[in-house]
């Protein structure tokens, strides 16, 4: 039974080979692995900029300066982690309904196998479908979600579904359990007082750029692990998240936004949840000219396929609900 | 009646003010104006790179280095044409049918009001609707296409509407006089041996960058001027017609391409014609660096411009066709 | 009577349309309007990089990313002010005195009309011919300079007028009130040791980014309040105040300054204050490939004013004091 | 028996997916294979410039915009040949000898397959193990190189290998067939007069840029064509063979050089000969904001790969040289 | 006497040292001295974009790739002439008329020297200072002008110095001899038909671009040549004289316009001409990316150099004009 | 006896003459100079990225925004120090031990003048020759060390000298006190749980972001001060030790580092150490598109110039060590 690793630096250089995430084998071994990268290249949900096609190009690219071992975690991802690099699922380029079904089929195919999908948008509009893939396979989940914004608007322009409206959708088709939901991060100019009331309104906790830093990363991440409790979670992770000096190619860029450091602090802050599905969007390669946007989207997927290892090393036993 | 005209950049810098095209002003006033510039910042009909919603911004910015007279053609635009920058059309990004029908009906409007729309895309895909919408109001065209692409595929990903298929729709709809329209500038790799045969079927010539080198870009121009004769034609131009050292800022990139300098012997060589509508298509500003693509974009815009008013100074009666 | 606000993002992207200042009309009716937007494209005076001609530019353009609502202030802008887009002011590149007179005979017609402009650079040079026009409409201001530079020196290459000398010009002309008048925020290298006693010597109150560290951001904004008192106050905000990780696109960079969240914290912790007058400075596109820049400027801009909205909301009379 | 060929983009956008050339499957089963891609990310034999290690990555990236029929050869590529993207040969950064042995090593493997190689660089250095491997499967070889180099200077700073000095290392090596070998397209300042004639010394025939503008393009193909003759031939293109406006991305940039067209011709023109080999090297990605340079290089490895083609379809039992 | 010449690249390598043309030394020895290199960093004469200040750093950091031997005019340049940098003259940012001052004395120096200045900008408007300096060191000149624009404009904003009058100013002041100067390629829309006549009128001949692509490149050079005849000649080389695709990093970029090897041949048809003095200007780093912009100035510089070597090989006594 | 220090920028521009650091004069006179900046453009020791071979243009260019007067430390730098560009030393690029050996000459001959180097890199590789000219000169010292990785790797594709794993060979070879010696700032992922464990073998201190993290900025430089005591130290300063937001251009980005404010803490907490000897390496311009790493960078060769004027300042006789 073929166990899959990332290919060892010491021996092949980490700039040369076609590049998948952290060098990791480009197979669709489902049965033996325990997590998979997983892209979505699709864009055609975003409201400003474009360009989050070719996100998962420039992450993969980026995530070949990772190494295995995670010293803030104490833990060596791949001693209890099988991973593969899936490739991406199929999207339509300009339609989103169509695009839709097929990124939750390839999605539900990998959940189905017991398998955790970290998807690399991608603009946001692919969390529906994941959700869907993810709801189809293990129920509703608890959602940790990690942005500036929290895509809880209604519609633009008449059309429900785009990259801002994702999180109202997913709670009105039943993917998640709001009460063990949380967002974490809203921060800029909106267009109404009550844009984000909209979200308490749906269930989920908010907490506010403005409030985490009057309570400080530490108790936030405390009251996201209270309120996921043992709930199987879904990590999302927008990379607006952070500040356009840290992530400057994304799509709206709001700027007072977190530090690199900061957004470790929150994701690793997660150790002990059981992470069922994740995913990183929000990648403009186009607007990001010295890749750290790209580096910094690495290296939060890295961040959330620690907690699943973390997890995995604390509950060995774990991986088998769907297949052991 | 007030005649609309670039400011003076004697009196005021050329890089001051609001972003219009050419500086002209930001009106909206068809009854005074002979032709008008529109923005269509579309782009969701993109098959690989996506942003040319952006460069309707980026040809209005760069055409503030454009004057008003332009020697080549020994005219000085505004003492013939009267013209606005109309702002741009409504769009619905994501969703190709709704903005066909908003360009449609934007562009109607000025059609109908017997002003020349040149409309800064977009990526291709909006032809169909700037079609639509002057053949609603005169009626079928011919056409003068530009481009390294014949945009005649059938569909993609079993879709019928993108930037790839558009000429196809536009003669399957009525909307031009294939024998009357021709295509310069086909080169790079194809899916297949018959690619370029669609566009014969359909009616159209079809010469080809191989064959524009045989034959010298001259005689191209004749064969183009012959072609469509007396009819009022529609001018489409894809800035990858010219090569990527020009224009990289675009979609799907061709090497092997023309220079600045001969597409604007191109378009110079189409003096006399009657030219009722015409755009700029596939600029990507975030592909764009050095700011070339948009010079070369708005060069193209003004070489138009300079058709159309080099018509109305032989045929100053012409204007009156819907007005007068 | 009109009332200006941006266009409805609903119904028309943010990426469409003219560029202006966060989507206004660019009108120049004074009458109805209680604050406008004004762009000074001036560089002449810059000692080391230049290009800051093209910051109104650049800042129009990132701020279509702002919305209405200022969630940390709640205050919708638009429900308390009218506002407009009145274009650039005139300037004469290359030639500084003649760019002051008029730049301060364009801003002198905003203040005497009531209005208050907020004026985006265009290096600090501007900053003289602003507080000549303000002073002449308002009398003597105090000032809030946010910057890593007092710009106090006395003269470059024997010239008096440039962005590094130019609030000594305003003391010496008497165009504030020094003893209300503060800076924050100066860091970097010096030519000498007393270069900063110069403010002091001017009659400002003057805070280094050092001090800062120590005393904390919101002691500071404590200081600044208390020095303004209930002045009539002008807002500086030059851009390098930040750190060039947040605004690389700047003339002279300083390592070592504030993130952009602690800019917002400065501006917002002037709520309350009288804001007459505002400038946000010295963005150079050129510089600033990411367009961070850009995007950080445009929110200093909005959250200048945000300030106004905020005292006209709990000052509905103030307006009057020119018109009514 | 399986063979590859690109994945249909028709049916998945050619965004999508792991980058491999042309979007090839990537494999090893040489067994299977015509032709395989093979990048050799290797730049320690820079002089100038690095970063040649990106170029491969680079290169598979913009080999998405390719399709599969060239037009101006007439031929689907696929039809004739089984094509794999083989990875990368293996390479020590820093270490030029041991390198060597490990580029020279993975692709004598390919070559003993009876697999033709295209080798995308890398800097100019790897064309000596290229041509050792060659030769030691396949006997000494013709070259076609077209460069604005003739890379025969003996050493730099005493050391005898690196991408100045490769063709005349080759040669005292015994690789090639010296009279069988051209050298096509120097230009650019040198260090002596005497430079150029050591290729002539070391029996290669070479014709400079300004002899091809004198002659023509044509007639230099010609000459290229009657030198190689019926022999087995290498094909080397160095990208700054073409000017810096077409190929900005490269490691010492000549002005004065040839269109993309040109190049094109230039490979175009090699129709009939036996290519066992080839390599397109000198792509430095972070020389190449706008990206022409990799699509550039894209698009000489297809007509390379279209060479390969082009001969097993008119002699269809060639490929069985080594295997059948 | 020591002679002066760059350092040896076999040597050390061209990557390393101080930044000065070409790795000579940087010295102001004009005894010694039969070419000097020097900085005009000079850019408040700009209408349009700024930064040419910057110029002359990436000219002399693009430098650094050339070779001491020019093949196309078959001479190396050290054998004959002895080269200094300069470092670069004066100048007071922001103030026309003291830089003019400066910039003449800091010339005139070398001029009354018997050096040949090679002046690298800078915007255009230095040459006036420059034409000044040789003027009154060596009587009215002929001049050779390669640019898009003919600079022969009045004044801009009722200003008489800047970069697009300069031309005008020297028929103006005496310093030219009209019917020995000429001026080719100018390009590109105009304010008005009269615009270029203006050149005729102060008594230049002017070939337009137009003209050149119906004459072609070789018999321009002739005219030029004859123009000329045996008068002290000054060559002001405008690198928007080619195209935006070969020289993006200019300050009014125009379309349409000649490639590098076109240059190249314009700049070395010349040879036998006695020049003077030289300059290479409106290199505006900050929008030229890929560096493309600064080596094509660079190889300017050195193609001018080379006319310089070429007149001393044939005239060994030329150099006694002013000092033997 | 001349002493040395930068031209006057109230005299001439800051962006004028040729670029050396701060626009010291480019001179070798080390019996007049107390301190020497020393390029050193090798970059063959990287093992991801490369390009560092141009970090000493870069840092020279960027450090003409220093001013002497340094406020955070109140003391105006060459009040008390002399201080030289004293160019590059010799590098093979492409060969290792070959440059290590004209590294260490070239710096061994400034050590053993009594003056004190900073070295601009180059690649972390050149640390090993640094320290073997330091020890040398000096004996073995005491190593500060700020960087995100240990660099105490063995060797990396059976290689021991590149740019990871220096700091193990300097032990090796006797060149430190490890006793006196700290490194600072560790993070990122690691290949093995062990890695870092490697240092503390060595017998160096090590301290990780994580602990500084905990424990804070200041009592870590207590730390650092506390190992160092009263040593000889030298100071090793690799970009990446601050988040890619404020040093993108580097070789092996770590996102989660420290802010340039917080680097400039630990540098000037370092005041009183005897600083014999320092580095900045790992600037790669090529990845800095808006230039902040190479501000970056030129700020700390700056901070450590200022501790060598302090402790000169101090000690005012301690020059006299090796030539008084």
């Amino acid at each position: 039974m073929p166990r899959y690793r990332p290919a060892d630096s010491f021996e092949t250089p980490r700039f040369s080979g076609v590049r998948t995430f952290m060098r990791l084998p480009h197979v669709r071994d489902l049965d033996n692995a325990d997590a998979a990268i997983v892209g979505a290249p699709f864009d055609t949900g975003s409201s400003f900029r474009v360009g989050a096609r070719f996100g998962p190009e420039a992450i993969r690219s980026a995530s070949h300066l990772l190494r295995p071992y995670n010293p803030s975690q104490d833990v060596s991802l791949f001693d209890h982690l099988s991973v593969i690099d899936y490739g991406d699922v199929f999207v339509v380029p300009g339609f989103i309904e169509e695009s839709y079904e097929k990124i939750q089929e390839g999605l539900e195919t990998i959940h189905r196998a017991g398998v955790v999908p970290i998807v690399l948008g991608g603009d946001h509009s692919i969390a529906l479908p994941e959700l869907r893939a993810a709801a189809a396979a293990r129920g509703p989940l608890a959602l940790a979600h990690f942005d500036a914004h929290a895509d809880t608007w209604d519609a633009y322009f008449g059309k429900k579904h785009n990259h801002g409206t994702v999180f109202r959708r997913a709670v009105e088709e039943g993917l998640l359990k709001p009460e063990r939901s949380i967002q974490v991060g809203m921060r800029g100019p909106l267009y109404e007082a009550g844009d984000l009331r909209a979200s308490l309104e749906l269930g989920f906790e908010l907490i506010t750029t403005d409030e985490v830093r009057e309570t400080g990363v530490k108790e936030t991440v405390a009251r996201v692990r209270e309120r996921v409790g043992e709930e199987k979670v879904y990590v999302s992770f927008d990379v607006d998240f952070v500040d356009p000096a840290f992530a400057p190619g994304t799509g709206t860029p709001e700027v007072g936004g977190f530090t690199s450091r900061e957004a470790q602090e929150f994701l690793r802050g997660l150790a002990g949840l059981e992470v069922v599905g994740a995913d990183v969007v929000e990648v403009y390669p186009a607007y990001d000219p010295a890749g750290v946007t790209a580096v910094l989207a690495a290296n939060a997927a890295y961040e959330i396929l620690t907690l699943v290892a973390l997890y995995r090393k604390r509950n060995p036993a774990s991986r088998g609900l769907f297949r052991w």
